[in-house]
């Protein structure tokens, strides 16, 4: 139902948007004579429309929001903001807001991204190139087959579904008397990124992550009820990209809305939540055949186990408790900033404003003494 | 290279497990006649190789591990766990060690789970049901095809990767002039299991918990590099099953190795790192385009908005010290805990001893009384 109210207003760009995205895939095999050209187009466009629709935003939007005034009077971060960064565009970062086609067009969904590579391992050396295409691609196009001839091999499908496919079909399955193992290889231009205001979408990471470097997908992760997190996943194309990011969010106060809270980044460690610790995996040490004399059992109360089982219980318990306090007294002091931030801009605010008035009267008094003269 | 070393290991037991594994699936079709039959005999099976072997296996490694003996004196544990517990077969919870059937043969890999469930929204009211079949059927096998009537539907398909690309190729498409969305359906009877011991693989996970119900899926999450986090997922095929073992491991103390430290679970509560927050779900409200009245940028430094930037990013540094400080006096505790544990168990073992020689001798005079009389 809520679905329904969310996609009615959407649909009246999606027919133009869904073509656009389909023409971006099309392109997409012949990526690698690409170089570039196409994120330069991006954020050029962006730069374009951003800046050309500065001034009528302003005006635009005074009425509604008088509280954007100081930033402008600021007049530094505007224009100014690309001065000390290190590559990138130097006017590809001027604050301007979000476009209306940059919000409301669908982000292109790219193929052969770092999400499609899969890792194949435990191969048998006479194992050829042909041979593993063969394999793969009933499900899927292939656009890289790396074979180290060490027993594993790289490969990159067109989507992650059939990524996916490929995996759960050939997963185990025995070639030249040797199984074979798929696993999805880690992606290595991710990074994760925290403290995202709400109002942050997909789309606004994607283009404001664009600016360093083609974005194959950015995501505002949402819990199951579809309520944002804060924190979002952004893939590169490309690991310099990705390192120039971080670079720069990590030494320099990246924002992405109009309240002063940077990004935060960090590199993505990924967690195994599909194939997790198999029984193959586990390493035979003496130490495990002892831990593992005893099976799953609920010992009777009172006995030895028990009563070091409820010690530990306890001590969760504990844990729990002094991560809570922890956790309340840190959101109290982000409170406190917040409101000393809210008092500092309004005696900012007013400060401008008593500047602009010194300003008017001085101005005021030089022309009536100019006209006095004359 | 290690891919080729773990599988040699386990390619003995590979042919008949797969056999199994495929018979398996070949049953599931007809899941909703079965009535649990299957799990039944799994953990009858349980109990009785591991009951018989208890005798065996405590004299066989007798000899290795004679840390074990306490557990056997106390006598409570393993044949009386069952004693305070409600429901889920008298008997299976008694302690014996995994089986080496259950550590070494591939768990089935189960189809129509609740995994591979797709929720669709935003359906006009004139779909029926056999045209929504026809749309997801080129994709994978159907078992489930439930359509509200209200413009949602939930459709289960036979694997994930089946249910990853229909969701992928469904997704967006406009049928009837709406555009339809696919989602994964939240898995309704998942639980997150913590403090898992690194010995516990996915086999250990799966046989332990279908002592409680049928279990979909059971996975010890790894990192990037298959190192065990100590953290799961079960995933059970119904309900009442999940709830139970929730109860039980939440009141009771639950082990799954030798060592007493018991495994906690909660709720899983999924996180969509998939689709995200999408722009049209965000609600349009006059705070809305007032945060989104500047986009991406870097303020120059001594601006308004670089300086409480540069403060809230010291906050983020002393809240990540506080965390990780709270984070070492919670491992020192442990750590202290662990030690008190061992030297109790110290304790208890000499104990056991003395009162084992006391017995001796008292039975020794008796016995001798009793000849001197005679």
């Amino acid at each position: 139902m809520s679905g329904a109210r969310r996609d009615n207003r959407r649909s009246n760009g999606r027919d133009d948007s869904s073509r656009v995205a389909k023409a971006e895939n099309d392109r997409k095999p012949g990526r690698e004579n690409r170089g570039g050209d196409e994120k330069r187009g991006n954020s050029n466009n962006a730069a374009r429309s951003g800046g050309g629709g500065g001034g009528n935003r302003g005006g635009a939007e005074r009425g509604i929001a008088p509280a954007q005034q100081p930033y402008d009077n600021n007049g530094g971060h505007r224009s100014g903001g690309g001065g000390g960064r290190s590559g990138g565009g130097g006017t590809s970062f001027n604050g301007a807001a979000f476009t209306e086609s940059q919000l409301m067009d669908e982000v292109p969904k790219k193929k052969f991204t770092g999400r499609c590579r899969l890792f194949v391992g435990n191969l048998p050396n006479e194992v050829k190139e042909t041979e593993l295409k063969e394999l793969f691609s009933p499900h899927g196009d292939i656009a890289e087959c790396y074979l180290s001839g060490k027993g594993f091999a790289f490969l990159r499908l067109d989507t992650r579904a059939h990524a996916e496919s490929a995996k759960e079909a050939i997963d185990g399955r025995i070639i030249h008397g040797r199984q074979v193992r798929v696993r999805f290889a880690v992606h290595g231009a991710a990074i994760r990124v925290k403290e995202l205001s709400p109002t942050v979408s997909n789309e606004m990471l994607y283009h404001a992550f664009s600016h360093f470097g083609d974005v194959e997908r950015a995501v505002h992760i949402v819990d199951e009820k579809g309520r944002p997190t804060g924190e979002g996943i952004v893939e590169f194309e490309r690991k310099p990209n990705c390192n120039e990011a971080m670079a720069a969010i990590r030494d320099k106060v990246f924002l992405l809305t109009a309240s002063p809270k940077p990004l935060i980044c960090e590199v993505l460690e990924p967690r195994d939540e599909d194939d997790g610790l198999a029984e193959r995996m586990i390493p035979r040490t003496p130490g495990l055949s002892k831990e593992r004399e005893l099976g799953p059992r609920f010992p009777t109360p009172n006995s030895f186990e028990y009563v070091y089982g409820m010690k530990w219980k306890e001590l969760y318990v504990v844990e729990q408790k002094r991560r809570a306090q922890l956790d309340e007294e840190l959101r109290e002091s982000r409170r406190r900033l917040e409101s000393d931030m809210e008092l500092a801009y309004q005696d900012y605010q007013a400060q401008m404003l008593r500047e602009g008035y010194l300003m008017f009267f001085l101005l005021f008094f030089w022309f009536r003494a100019l006209f006095f003269f004359f």
